[in-house]
């Protein structure tokens, strides 16, 4: 078992370097005896790891010259530094170093770098007047391409024009998480109608009727998780009440004062809440602490992303998945293939959608019956 | 010629009276001579109009008794009084008495009247708050069934929870003209981005290429016809240019101030300016007449709504159909079955969505070339 961990801790270190662009398509990879004293493991699990990944077509042998990273990694895209020499790719999104932001840009960077591109970064705090100016900036740096998260994307987005100017100026620019309805661009987003609707018919199928909707309502990803959490009351027959949706915006973000009112009585305290994000999540689950209010014994919580908070928090928490690198991988591949022309027709009209899936932890389970109905049986 | 006039004069009135509720299904109308003398026209003029009437279903003859108004009106329906004895019908939409409101309303009040209903009606200004207002108002009213315009449709609706309650309540309501995405409610609505595509691909087809879109950018009407320009400007390869969108709210009005310093400059001004509605449409043409552009010579203009604006403004407007007193007896008609149990659970997946027409009248034209370009064509 320990011995299983240890190859598998190698092969995680040496895909990241190759993710990472640390070692390039073709390159050789460190001999044996070098993976030995790096990792500080014994020469058979440095064999095996690396017998794993030539296995997994991560590594290629050549006999008598060494082991060397593949030229076919990541979905068949064979490429090399030459073809993107001095190009620059933009990439706008709301937040860089927080939440699951590095895990995307983790996902567009190891790309990127890979294929020898140059990158630019800037984030819009949310807020439209700060994304111009990022826009104008990337325009004025001369980028090639743009992936570019929108910033409050369930108002009116002002800077629509500068992005119909990329499209004049032939620049390619797509949207992940959500995108600007009026553009129509090219997208990779995640159903989050579907994310809602599940982990809302999660905990209605665990028998809670009495949920709290917690959701960010200036953008469109808030709103369509909670049109998802609507669909699941509607489709189960379970009773709308009032306060079961808690909002907050980019300004506002003080949700915990309603949310603090709402669970005050226990008598007629909701028994679950799904939550906009797992970092919205924690805060609810401080709030419980506070309350002394147990999780998931008195009230079950389900969070949204399943970042490494879910897992870093006390209670580990039940949530919904996002791509996060693999979105951020995608997004690079598309803008690559536009940059270059391999694809260009095809490009104006893609869009991919993931399916959220539930994982379920230790936030939720099943209702338990009020204290005073309990005691009724046990008479 | 004249004769045919008159026949066609003398129907409208009798059918206006039927949809009024002036005669209701089963009533006895006018004698011959009666109608003789009410439209001072011929007797063979009133014998063809009641003929063709009760060749169309309108009206129906009695041996001996007289003709009598169907009692399978308005795409057979029969109804009579006593159904709705009692029942009242909300209506709340964002203005009443201006514009394309009071057909629309006119729509609604004709058919329910005629079938014995109450209606109540509140407009919210498109003020969430005053929206609020009016659905507590109409629940404390113990209203039936609700008509509803949605307020400021393009942002997060702060009053969902009332319309899920009223489902709760089993009080069936449904939105016109828009709807709360999040709500997913019955609706009836008008194809907007396809309006927007028709109005400017007409322009581009007369030769414009700078064309203004000035759109209402807090309603979903507004963003869904500016997604329809974009379309258009696509698919016609026409160039994008900056300043192309001008945009207005209901509390930034004053969209006259930046089409002004726009427009000064005949050597760059847009040839063409597409407008959220013909009311606009209006305001736009006041300023083209103060800074001396003449319409459609120099500018051409199209409208939406196919308001009587359209024909009652100097240059009588191109403009975008829409549905007005047909959508207000539609939503009456639909509310009417849901309340009475007829169609409830079809009710729930209902969506009707009106497909626009172009309306060509003066306020456009091919595109004329710069003077400068035709004095060298004479030289």
């Amino acid at each position: 078992m320990a011995q299983q961990t240890k190859v598998g801790m190698v092969k995680e270190k040496i895909k990241e370097w190759i993710v990472n662009g640390k070692v390039l398509p073709g390159e050789k990879i460190y001999s044996e005896n070098e993976l030995v004293k790096m990792f500080e493991v014994s020469r058979h699990t440095v064999r095996q790891a690396v017998g794993d990944l030539v296995h997994d077509g991560w590594l290629y042998r050549e006999q008598g010259a060494g082991t060397f990273c593949s030229t076919q990694l990541i979905q068949g895209q064979p490429q090399s530094r030459r073809d993107a020499a001095g190009k620059t790719i933009g990439v706008i999104t709301t937040y860089i170093s927080d939440y699951i932001f590095p895990s995307i840009i983790k996902g567009i960077e190891s790309y990127l770098t890979a294929r020898g591109y140059s990158l630019t970064f800037a984030c819009t705090d949310n807020d439209p007047e700060k994304e111009k100016q990022c826009i104008e900036t990337m325009i004025n740096h001369n980028i090639d391409g743009l992936i570019v998260e929108p910033t409050r994307s369930s108002s009116y987005n002002p800077n629509l024009h500068y992005y119909l100017e990329m499209e004049q100026k032939n620049i390619p620019y797509l949207m992940i998480n959500q995108f600007y309805p009026q553009l129509n661009p090219v997208n990779i987003i995640l159903d989050d109608e579907k994310g809602g609707y599940i982990a809302t018919d999660h905990l209605i199928k665990q028998g809670h009727k009495k949920i709290i909707g917690l959701f960010k309502s200036d953008d469109l990803q808030g709103l369509n998780r909670m049109q998802g959490f609507i669909r699941a009351f509607r489709e189960n027959n379970i009773p709308f009440f009032p306060d079961m949706f808690v909002t907050y915006t980019t300004e506002e973000k003080d949700f915990i004062y309603k949310l603090m009112t709402l669970l005050q009585d226990a008598s007629t305290r909701p028994t679950a809440i799904v939550c906009y994000n797992d970092e919205v999540s924690l805060q609810v689950l401080n709030l419980l602490r506070d309350l002394k209010i147990k999780v998931p014994e008195q009230m079950s919580i389900v969070g949204y992303d399943d970042s490494y908070l879910a897992e870093a928090s006390e209670t580990k928490l039940t949530t919904v998945t996002h791509p996060k690198t693999d979105m951020g991988i995608e997004a690079a591949k598309w803008i690559v293939d536009a940059v270059e022309k391999r694809e260009n027709e095809e490009f104006k009209n893609k869009q991919k959608v993931y399916d959220p899936k539930l994982v379920i932890r230790k936030s939720t389970s099943t209702v338990s019956r009020p204290a005073a109905e309990r005691k009724q049986v046990i008479i």
